[in-house]
């Protein structure tokens, strides 16, 4: 177990030069075939959950090649489990490992900042409705394609980019750096949690997940569970007046839109919600029920996704959640009444607001304008980030920022190149000025 | 392979003595504990489809304890698959057997009887439901409890103790006999079917199926498919407009119940169906769908059993049923048009009506009344039934008849023990009087 403090004493204020920031977006230039090429190769690393290992592996040797400290850890721990913002696994915790590679000036003059990316992808779907291999990162045009080639193979390796590109310009960072590859964004969001608990903070963090090229101001909670109905039903024969789990189900879906809409229509007392469309999202994303096509179904699951406003805890929203489902299955008015269990198993995460007004996120307005030629806009994703785990529990000024993407958990996922190739710029300018350089020759 | 065909010559009718139905009616009586005990054996030897074979093993073993010729055989063959009534099966065939057990008297002066039943049961479902074990056929007051106990293994014990009653009354049957134990009942039919393919035909069938005292005058078709929905959705923060997999299913199952309400509608065209409550019913028995919690799921499969009126062909109900959930897949007015493949699994029955006026159901009458006390009432299920492989492609009689049950396929089913002992007698005198005896003694 490593501690890494974020740094106390006052930074040196770095003001890259013209000429730096020249060499350093040239260095990006410079190297980015071989950028591609090793995002290419984390995308045919298909690291699925509880399957990330090979890709880890990849990540490491990335890390070790740049001299970094590397730590790689499988994630489980009790104080993890005991953490309110743990959500509820159910994979083996014990040889899941998290990597992180860190860099650290031999004095700490300048800030210190985490560049975070999660590993883990979501399932591929049926691989039948790609247009090819899910793990074949192939690339037509501006785009390329593959499970996670947006979400977010593209930005883990842009971080591992824009740290090379600095030390290619002949810079040296004068802050401390923590390169983070982690698991469980996409299910618990446990990874990051566990680095934050192993002890890595800093001044900033940049999750550079597949964000249109602007930067997350806010952003919802999400819990998962499984809702599980159940009754006696009878025979086909009989079933007209009888208990049918999987209609049962449905109405369970149908109570559960109601909910959804009813905190749908409060958005606006929740500051950078009242604008977006349908902020609150619940996904039924998995369905499993029945034994026997002739006999009527007496047990039905659903998977569910519920994302809930910043501000409002976990544990009132699943109450909420609970008491709605609950009434449904209780309503013997409609149907015969069945019992209905709701347990987590994943995502019991709160959501997060990036106040505006920090030094970190006036510098990214500044690299993003040199980069792009145009402001930075902010905007209010309803999907889980890991920035809640920076924010609510390290107090730490967070910037989800990344590549324009498309279809990410969908089929024929893709990722901008040129949008990568200019995000990638932005955040080795920002590492940059951010941590603060000096000429590698002057610092030997 | 063996065959047997139906007895040609001129039967003797033979008229049972007062005395002789006496001592068969005393025979079942004494040998009725051990008759529940092999109920109760048989019930504890867990037989869902593709594991029966531990319990055809004690089948057999009881029908070489009487001596008769025993033929084993596993039903795979390709003249099975080629008949017109053979459901699609997902399963081995090459080690799923029927046994069949043959009494041939030494001069074939009687009618010849098939005593049938299905060693197959449907699947328990969750075991936390039932009061205790599914395979512990526990009896309280009137009641055996088990997976099995009444549909129908109560029924298959039946047979063999009618068989054995006659015996121990001191008579020898001048008819020939099969006691049939077949597979695949509850998916397809195809074990009865195999059986009559493989040559065994006869004068008249029984099948004690759990018919509450009564006799099946018509009985539906049964008709089991998948129906796989799929499309392409994106991320959950982009779901409101989009496809999704399960409230397509939904939508499907809606178009079902719309045709299946069509259907209903049309009983009064339907002999014997007139006077039903809701004689046809489409079963929505299963239900998968989606990968990912956080993912809009992109497929969802219902597995479904559909029931038709006799008279119907599978194939017309089948493209009936192709058109219903193609046109709901095509109507992008309510929801995004999605791809729909409908694939048989099961079940391609045709129903079947027993036509009244035989020999054979006037002779049920009679026993019927004999032991009952009361007049034999016949009525239509809305169930598959073996009964349609033996009127529908060996233009045979056949009797389905059987005890009291309650809740087959679903928990704590349970059969009446008095009922068995009745429908048992009844059968006794029935194959005594259709087969005719003589007595042992003077037969030796």
């Amino acid at each position: 177990m490593s501690t890494h403090e974020p740094t106390t004493q006052q930074h040196v204020q770095q003001q890259l030069t013209q000429e730096q920031a020249d060499r350093i977006l040239a260095a990006v230039d410079a190297q980015f075939d071989d950028q591609l090429a090793r995002t290419a190769e984390l995308v045919a690393a298909p690291s699925l959950r509880a399957g990330e290992e090979a890709a880890q592996d990849l990540i490491e040797r990335h890390y070790r090649e740049l001299g970094l400290e590397v730590d790689r850890w499988a994630i489980g721990s009790d104080e993890l489990e005991a953490h309110p913002g743990y959500g509820k696994a159910t994979v083996d915790y014990s040889t899941m490992t998290n990597v992180v590679g860190t860099y650290a000036p031999s004095v700490e003059a300048g800030r210190s900042l985490i560049l975070n990316g999660h590993i883990d992808v979501v399932p591929e779907g049926p691989e039948s409705q790609w247009s090819r291999s899910p793990w074949d990162a192939r690339v037509e045009g501006d785009w390329m394609y593959g499970r996670g080639a947006g979400d977010m193979k593209a930005g883990l390796i842009a971080n591992l980019a824009a740290f090379r590109a600095v030390r290619a310009a002949g810079l040296e960072l004068t802050g401390r750096v923590h390169l983070q590859s982690v698991v469980e964004e996409e299910c618990t969001g446990n990874g990051s949690l566990a680095a934050l608990l192993r002890g890595y903070t800093a001044d900033a963090v940049i999750i550079s997940e597949p964000e249109e090229d602007a930067l997350v101001r806010a952003n919802v909670g999400v819990l998962w569970g499984t809702i599980r109905v159940s009754g006696s039903p009878t025979h086909p024969r009989e079933m007209a007046s009888g208990f049918n789990a999987i209609d049962a189900a449905y109405d369970v879906i149908r109570a559960l839109r109601v909910l959804e809409a009813r905190w749908n229509a409060e958005q606006g007392e929740h500051r950078y919600f009242q604008d977006l469309d349908h902020p609150i999202n619940f996904n039924i994303g998995g369905i499993t029920g029945g034994d026997w096509p002739s006999s009527v179904p007496a047990w039905c699951e659903l998977r569910v996704r519920i994302a809930t406003y910043p501000g409002v805890t976990a544990d009132d929203a699943w109450a909420a959640v609970t008491e709605c489902v609950a009434a449904e299955a209780s309503d013997d008015s409609r149907h015969p009444a069945f019992a209905v269990e709701l347990t987590p198993d994943g995502f019991y995460a709160e959501g997060y607001v990036l106040e505006p007004g920090s030094e970190a996120e006036a510098l990214l307005e500044e690299t993003h304008r040199t980069v792009f030629g145009k402001d930075l806009t902010s905007f209010t994703t309803p999907g889980y980030l890991d920035g809640r785990v920076f924010v609510n529990y390290g107090n730490i000024p967070t910037l989800v920022y990344g590549p324009i993407s498309e279809n990410i958990h969908g089929f024929d996922e893709r990722v901008s190149i040129e949008s990568i190739r200019r995000c990638t710029k932005s955040m080795a300018l920002y590492l940059a000025s951010w941590c603060g350089v000096v000429e590698a020759a002057s610092a030997a």
